[in-house]
């Protein structure tokens, strides 16, 4: 049973990754919008574009040939953020403290297929992605200048994605991001104290609950977590305490992915439309040392509220003090839950 | 003289007033835009809109008459996020830890004009913004539960405002948000550690290079801070350590309402446009505990990148990862600086 004071009154929630807070005014999912309303494109892309620059056989804006690849394609990003060959310093003059960052980036191509997106894709196709994932958190760990791997995908133009076809990225680096160096903190502050990981109890307390998962297959759990900052955000949880995702099972791997294809194609009925996110990876850092205390998760951070047209927009007071939501976790996860099947 | 690494390497830089890290790629602010493109109105607005619920003399959603006001109208937001007759708890079960948390949040109409923004108006008609400002800061934080008040504007459709009529927010609560606190953190262990105001020290290096200062009046300086996240992200500085602006002098009002005036005028020369932000107000808590760390300050996170239709996307690896740009700050200061008058 839901706790009504959660449902009816204002409160914040901490995240245990993060150590911060959400702030949640449940009473205030009933006020009328009248700001922007965002365009939607429900138009069926073709297979092939002969303009796209990550379909098969195309040429990209730097003069190179995509091959006719099958399934999955990665190259390194044409204009990536972070380079492996950058010159490397550490100014720190007062206050103004600045350090070089080198790094690779690369885009991950999830199908030859234009129209399709993940929503759109079979698991077994899903699962080639997972492997090419696999790979590439392998090997670019092994460079002595990656510590990090970040793997997502900015799924439509409302999230910045700059080309429909289904594609995510990789940018992998030398230090530890922000949010990844939170989530470090505070894994680690939990697995020395308590011997466990902090993710593998918080899921206990979930499946005790049932109140915020709306999915689960032997494996693998997808929940509404209890801190959830967007209106629909979700997270893919391995039951077994793993550091990152090399520790799937072939089994695994497959379970992945079919969590993976089940939260999409949700999302697509949700608001009946191509539903649009970002989503992540948050895995154990590649620097070789022990991370015991990691717990490897995937998160999706859909920007939509009420429908395809109406988002939430992280401004003003979010910038300036905390994130903000109306509708509960619990409510958002019944509404996925009733969807699934 | 400009830093060259800074202007042609991968890096980050330090943000000392919350301890996190922004990573710059100057290299890549070449590359092409082919993602989603804003709608901008430049369309001129009327005076007098009958179906504004904040021009004088209308009626609100919630049924409530405007006054004729003629200056600067405050009243208690008709969806306040925070209520301050809200029940009071704490559950912590487990790993689940919601609070509650009261408040008070009121709406600002800086003027009766539908038609006019900041940019247009005339620095004494800001003047009484401030002051209003000031009466809200203190009369808000004379309230038991109220701790904090955080002072702010969503200015333009695309920053998620609902109302193009100028207008501003003030949400008060119980606790600090999760950005205020940050800041309060990193200003307390300077203070602790140097017996100074962290970003009085960081103004004095600021004020010697004159690579990021935009604007300088007697009291008051605009700069884009060294680790700005928003490529045409700015700051207001009081020059004399100031606490919060209660400590300001009527002269200082007024040479901030200059500065606000010039930056707004500024933003809205660079595209040609009338220019969207979130602007808010870091100040002490209003908790009557001793803040002399404190150094309050003004800041303008503007999403716009490269014109009035091409935005900065904070999604993807800025999610997962770490806040990200290309332009560097400055550039983007000598962009500002062009401009002004
Ligand atoms: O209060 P408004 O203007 O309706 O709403 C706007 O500002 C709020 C405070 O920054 C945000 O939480 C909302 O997402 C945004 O749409
Ligand atoms: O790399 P893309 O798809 O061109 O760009 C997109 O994703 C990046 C990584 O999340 C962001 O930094 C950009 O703002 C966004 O537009």
């Amino acid at each position: 049973s839901m706790n009504s004071d959660l449902q009816d009154y204002s409160h914040k929630r901490l995240n245990i990754l993060t150590g911060e807070w959400v702030l949640v005014s449940p009473h205030r999912a009933k006020r009328p919008w009248q700001g922007q309303n965002e365009e939607v494109s429900n138009q069926k892309r073709p297979t092939y574009d002969s303009t796209c620059y990550l379909c098969a056989g195309n040429t990209r804006i730097n003069g190179e040939l995509n091959p006719k690849y099958e399934d999955v394609f990665v190259f390194t990003n044409d204009f990536a953020a972070l380079q492996n060959d950058s010159k490397i310093f550490k100014k720190e003059d007062g206050l103004l403290i600045a350090h070089s960052e080198k790094g690779i980036c690369k885009v991950v191509c999830f199908s030859p297929d234009h129209s399709k997106s993940l929503g759109d894709m079979d698991p077994k196709d899903i699962t080639k992605i997972v492997e090419v994932w696999q790979n590439e958190y392998r090997e670019l760990g092994k460079n002595k200048s990656i510590n990090y791997v970040q793997i997502f995908e900015n799924k439509g133009a409302i999230m910045g994605c700059s080309n429909p076809h289904p594609h995510g990225q990789i940018w992998s680096q030398s230090t530890l991001p922000n949010e990844v160096d939170k989530k470090n903190t505070q894994q680690l502050k939990y697995y020395n104290t308590n011997k466990n990981s902090l993710l593998g109890d918080y899921l206990n307390q979930e499946l005790k609950k049932q109140e915020r998962i709306i999915f689960e297959n032997e494996s693998f759990v997808i929940l509404v977590p209890f801190w959830a900052i967007w209106p629909f955000e979700t997270m893919i949880l391995p039951k077994r305490h793993q550091k990152n995702i090399l520790e799937m099972t072939e089994k695994e791997s497959n379970l992945f992915a079919e969590a993976i294809s089940v939260i999409t194609k949700t999302y697509d009925k949700l608001f009946n439309t191509s539903f649009p996110y970002s989503s992540g990876i948050h895995q154990s850092p590649t620097d070789g040392k022990d991370h015991s205390h990691w717990h490897w998760h995937m998160s999706f951070y859909p920007p939509l509220l009420r429908s395809a047209t109406v988002k939430k927009f992280m401004v003003g007071y979010e910038m300036f003090g905390s994130p903000q939501r109306d509708i509960t976790a619990e409510i958002a996860s019944q509404s996925l839950k009733e969807l699934i099947f």
